[in-house]
């Protein structure tokens, strides 16, 4: 299956049985809840995106601690999982994403370069937070991380969370 | 120029007028903060974005009064008027846009026909909001979108808002 028909098989998956994601999304910028929101009858499931591109916005929106931007900068494992914990609860859905990275070309360091990026899992069991590295013009990066997004929640029904 | 093209130049306009712009989107689904954010640097620009998708997202994060959505429905004039502004407030930016509009295949009403969006746009001065309607699939109708606003943005810079 194409990554198109593995959208909409996720969404009627979900969709029968009653769950619902939102999306905290900084680096991919808006593109996780665009796929999504390209199949008719998402919003059975899909309940909010919020694209956090400022530090400002994860503070504001997402209660992010701005100690631990201060400590770890927001591209870290800390942030993300309070990305995909708070969206969860303040949307109260079953599932929270969180991702935060660097799409690049710019902002890179040798410590977190270029195409460096943390995605969270956030349900009422557990958040886990992954690491990955997809050094990629940004375009590519935004693909390379949805492709990952619809692993995880393939992963989630198959598991029954 | 294609619509690529505009976006960069929008970005570039606005960046070297340091002025900042936030999205508050529910049709459009993260279409309109995944274009801006294909562009590198656009983060001196793109403050942040909301996926308002469901009734009580743009309650919880837009300020939306509930007695709008019953009595006027939430595509209508008077409930984007509320995004646009909003998302401009809390981020503290130069330009809000609102967006809220019946995508479809499924939705429609005779008096709220699929297609029929309402795209507002909120600086210090003035909160406009305007109304079209574009009957066509999913993806067409979020680029339909996209062009107005990109040519909402060009307008105001040459009016120096």
């Amino acid at each position: 299956m194409d990554i198109l028909e593995r959208i909409q098989k996720l969404v009627k998956d979900y969709s029968e049985k009653n769950l619902k994601i939102s999306v905290a999304e900084s680096c991919t910028g808006g593109f996780i809840s665009h796929m999504f929101t390209n199949i008719s009858g998402v919003s059975k499931v899909f309940e909010r995106g919020i694209v956090c591109y400022s530090n400002q916005s994860k503070i504001d929106l997402l209660k992010v601690d701005p100690r631990n931007i201060d400590k770890y900068g927001v591209v870290s494992e800390q942030v993300v999982k309070q990305l995909a914990y708070n969206i969860r609860v303040q949307s109260n859905v079953d599932v929270g994403i969180g991702i935060s990275g660097i799409a690049g070309p710019t902002g890179g360091t040798p410590e977190k370069p270029v195409g460096l990026v943390f995605l969270g899992v956030s349900t009422e069991k557990d958040t886990i937070v992954k690491k990955f590295n997809f050094k990629t013009d940004r375009i590519t990066f935004k693909r390379k991380v949805l492709e990952k997004i619809i692993y995880f929640l393939e992963e989630l029904l198959q598991k029954n969370f």
